[in-house]
């Protein structure tokens, strides 16, 4: 895929000094889930993260970067590529990236960039090694890590079942360290999730705290749909009911649970065990 | 321990509506970490944590709850032990909590405690499963989910090493869930912890990206130091070599790190592996 989002001609250079532009008002606005809701786009922020992005052939829509940073060799690179599949680059102050991202000392570079998401119909459980259903999951910290975490082990993509923080908003984004560019993410209602749950080949897995067997006990046979429930009540029971196996995390303390990226993050290194080397 | 901290007698219980208390404002102070550290005290939010850190005979200064929750019974029976040690007991308006918490829907009750560390010296080795020595942390979240997992693996404490992140933070409590009361803590500077190292009788071992031992090739001999990096730039090369092994937990795809609560929760359960048991 190409960076393009334009219809094929080259894109803008603009600078922006003045806080009342209504390019401003527009990215700030992506701050709110309507916003990015009624758009399909959202903010990341970092040169790193932004290059690595549009070199992965993410749609960019805008690429904002301070003046003073223009003379950056990946800053002007980057730029003309954005401007070359038809992008807008805005160069800008200090002030006006302080106004878009709602941040004192922001990135002195942030992309605008198309959502993308696969539909439930598109996955396929026959190249996977594993997939992540999260269902509920409320906190954008614990969602972002967990799509570090998705990258890492080499997962296939993540599922967001029912009501979920929105993995495009700016603190979700920021912790996935750029991985909300590299690991597929579906939705899907709990309705949907259960008349899709039975075509799913390998092992679907859930972690409950009534579980009796030991999450190393079991062979997991790829493509695994690990399923994990929120961070308020876990899995509900109809949806534990469509798991093969119910598995818990032993603990030895008095803490009552785990954070829940941490028992992701826990799940992920015991199913993918056999297969990540150094 | 007891809920002491008053001289012997009763505290006193008082009630407080009007937000120019100097109560209300000494309590809000606590959300600074200069006025933590001048008065030595920390606040913890919601009452089953406050309940669970006086039952454990945590020293708590100040118990406050909201008016409209006096009647429930585990309010007053806690805040009737608070009094019984010396303690002082506010039934507050939720605005006045609001102000305190500096939150809106703040919770209906908090507690002051006094924070409490252990010295590098009496840290004792010998009865330790597992000490997590953190240098440089900076992040209040990944914090209080590594006292959260350390707690979860039955960690024998956590000692932070250079400048850190306060663990008395309201967002490093928070994200503790209550194990801010069960796992010790320590603090050094790095040249009292290179000077403290040799004492460690067990394996000291460190994550390291340049490294080519596989985490799970190790030979955990209790008790284990695990010593992690910061999340910018992981243990610098000076204190990499003190340890006895530097491992590597293996990643698939294209993330360049793991969070450092992730990377440390991995770390614990596979040090811990062989002593957990559902
Ligand atoms: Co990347
Ligand atoms: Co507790």
């Amino acid at each position: 895929m190409s960076a393009q989002s334009g219809p094929g001609r080259p894109g803008l250079v603009k600078t922006v000094t003045s806080l009342a532009n209504p390019l401003v008002k527009d990215i700030r606005a992506l701050s709110q889930r309507k916003h990015r809701q009624a758009t399909g786009l959202f903010v990341a922020e970092g040169l790193k993260l932004v290059a690595d992005a549009i070199e992965a052939g993410w749609p960019i829509k805008t690429f904002v970067h301070a003046e003073k940073v223009s003379h950056h060799e990946l800053v002007s690179r980057t730029a003309a590529r954005v401007v070359a599949h038809g992008g807008l680059v805005l160069k800008v102050s200090e002030a006006v990236l302080e106004k878009m991202t709602r941040r004192d000392n922001p990135q002195m570079v942030i992309g605008v960039f198309e959502q993308k998401t696969v539909p439930l119909d598109a996955i396929d459980p026959a190249g996977a090694t594993v997939w992540i259903a999260l269902e509920g999951i409320k906190d954008p910290g614990n969602l972002g890590t967990i799509l570090r975490t998705a990258d890492a082990v080499g997962a296939s993509g993540v599922l967001l079942v029912g009501d979920t923080v929105d993995p495009f908003g700016t603190e979700a984004v920021r912790a996935t360290m750029g991985s909300i560019f590299h690991v597929p993410l579906a939705r899907a209602s709990i309705e949907a999730f259960k008349a899709w749950r039975p075509s799913w080949p390998g092992t679907v897995v859930g972690t409950h705290l009534s579980a009796t067997e030991d999450y190393r006990a079991v062979p997991y046979e790829e493509p695994v749909l690990l399923f994990m429930g929120n961070e308020q009540s876990g899995l509900p029971e109809d949806l534990a009911g469509l798991c093969d196996r119910l598995v818990k995390i032993p603990m030895a303390g008095k803490a009552d649970s785990l954070n829940l990226a941490v028992s992701t993050a826990v799940m992920l290194y015991e199913v993918r065990r056999g297969k990540l080397t150094v």
